[in-house]
């Protein structure tokens, strides 16, 4: 097999083999295919698009790069949340405490921030002392004992998607449906979750500008989720404004944990309610929507959502009085309040 | 500027500034534009493709991209011809001489083979001692002696083309008309030459398999030629079978040697008429075709055409013996004969 007749294929509008595209993941992970034809192959890939069967081929090959976790030793049906994120997005930081709180075990791995957005790991270091460099081990029994844990992503999961992604990065191959939703599928499979609940956002605050491009990314994302037999549902939500009030790390630290003691921002605290009903649901703990948002708005009203939090908290070295005293949280110099407008919608697919 | 923005723009089917291009160009041969990058680039530009202002722009920037060859010190108008190269092609032996006797400086540069077939500059070295490894001074001065020098194609000749062509070639983005015309004119405009007449092979045995691709790729030539200000022609010739009978290095030596003597196979002989017929007359030695073509067969039938190839071999330190007894030029241990179907055609444009 030769890099050149795959890349010559693809260009003439071809449809690659499972063979085919592991020989050039693997080549590429391998340093065996060079730079050059990676980018060659990705602008065809661009131009000629991949059909579902290579783009689920394509997802398992990076996701078999490197390490694909383990959560055999976690109890329950493991469901991992993702966003395409957006600005104030702290979703994560409420949204894993109610669920946790509902009996689904959270074993998620996280992002620091991309482009204009923090990532989760980024805000949850508001917590002093708090850390994401656990050992797997300690991960799994984090999360058997108080039922959350959140670690960074390492470098060993999808290796081949890491570095595909800092290359389209710098040759205008990033936008295209296919490569978007493996590279955003292959970590999530490579991190061992039974299910995965989708959160695309859409508007001039996110990566999918438009609503119709966050529904092809959401369908795409979602078929490559059931060819791999993994229970998978996505929302495409609103990024035209911030989500909630906040932005910037403390401060969505602060509303998540007013969320969680039920004075959040509605559009916030709907986004929440309608991932983590997805969540309950696909994890087996509620039958339906209506159940699952009962079980969601209990945790919140007897605060063991937000104890939760402070559960977490702790076990990751972080200073847990701050869930209950967010004073104690790091503050910026300059304060000064702007105020956006609320118009935000949700759907379902 | 930004190489990413040039790649997106390109993508995205605008057509880039002059600026641009020479912005790729420059970087590129410089080494501060990856490879990576430019693949993506060369795979943008063969789906979007580039217009003849693109066209042009990108051959001028590669031609400059290097030394550019000053034949002022040659009298008279420097017609140069180019092949795209096929089998059997030994065109350049004896057009050479026959226009050199004809009055028309050669200073060629010439090549070697390029996949399955010979350059001329291998089949030149079947004369033994022959050497095309010429300074430029001494290029110019065997010129204005005895009409005629051949010499290789230097790396400081349009290198930008040399990278970039050996990049295509691994990334499956050589087949597209603009960039395969902006190959061959980069280096024809860095050679100097004031006039160019252009053999387009089209065939099986051919880089153009059709004749409408052979036409395409001459019509992108002769534009570029035309905005650089030259007088520029092409001609389309058929590589369904090879060109004469001879195919090997020294064989086509000898085939061109009987050609000069009036001895060569019909459709070599009608294609050097018509290239001939069109340099004498860009050189503005002749008024018109029919004359062009009178002055031609005289140089054959009186032996000045021969003589000057005996002169041009002897300057370049070949034995000028061989011309005449090409029992001198060397044999292969194993002589088979194979005898080709002979139908070709040329056309005009």
């Amino acid at each position: 097999m030769r890099m050149y007749d795959i890349i010559m294929k693809k260009r003439n509008g071809g449809e690659l083999s499972d063979e085919e595209i592991k020989f050039f993941v693997d080549g590429y992970t391998a340093g065996d295919i060079r730079d050059y034809q990676a980018a060659a192959l990705m602008m065809a890939v661009y131009f000629q698009k991949m059909t579902e069967r290579e783009t689920f081929a394509l997802t398992m090959a990076m996701a078999k790069s490197g390490e694909m976790l383990n959560l055999d030793m976690i109890k329950g049906i493991k469901v991992d949340k993702h966003s395409t994120g957006g600005v104030g997005d702290k979703t994560s930081l409420a949204l894993a405490p109610m669920v946790a709180a509902c009996g689904i075990p959270v074993a998620k791995m996280s992002g620091r921030g991309l482009g204009h957005t923090g990532g989760t790991i980024d805000k949850l270091e508001s917590f002093p002392g708090f850390s994401t460099a656990l050992s797997t081990d300690r991960f799994i029994e984090n999360v058997n004992n108080i039922g959350i844990s959140i670690i960074g992503q390492t470098a060993e999961l999808a290796p081949a998607d890491k570095k595909l992604y800092a290359l389209r990065d710098v040759t205008a191959t990033v936008d295209n449906m296919s490569l978007i939703a493996s590279s955003i599928m292959s970590k999530k499979l490579a991190a061992g979750a039974d299910a995965i609940v989708l959160d695309v956002k859409t508007g001039s605050g996110a990566f999918m500008k438009t609503e119709e491009d966050a529904f092809l990314l959401a369908g795409e994302m979602v078929k490559i989720g059931k060819n791999a037999g993994k229970y998978t549902a996505a929302v495409v939500s609103d990024m035209d404004q911030p989500l909630g009030f906040a932005v910037g790390n403390a401060l969505e630290v602060k509303e998540a944990i007013d969320t969680l003691k039920g004075n959040g921002p509605e559009d916030f605290e709907e986004l929440c309610f309608t991932l983590g009903s997805l969540m309950l649901v696909a994890g087996g703990v509620a039958a339906n929507d209506n159940d699952a948002k009962l079980m969601l708005r209990r945790v919140i009203s007897d605060g063991s959502a937000l104890k939760k939090l402070a559960e977490f908290v702790r076990a990751q070295g972080g200073d847990e009085r701050a869930v209950y005293d967010t004073e104690l949280l790091p503050k910026a110099d300059i304060v000064r309040p702007v105020i956006s407008d609320r118009s935000g919608y949700i759907s379902h697919i």
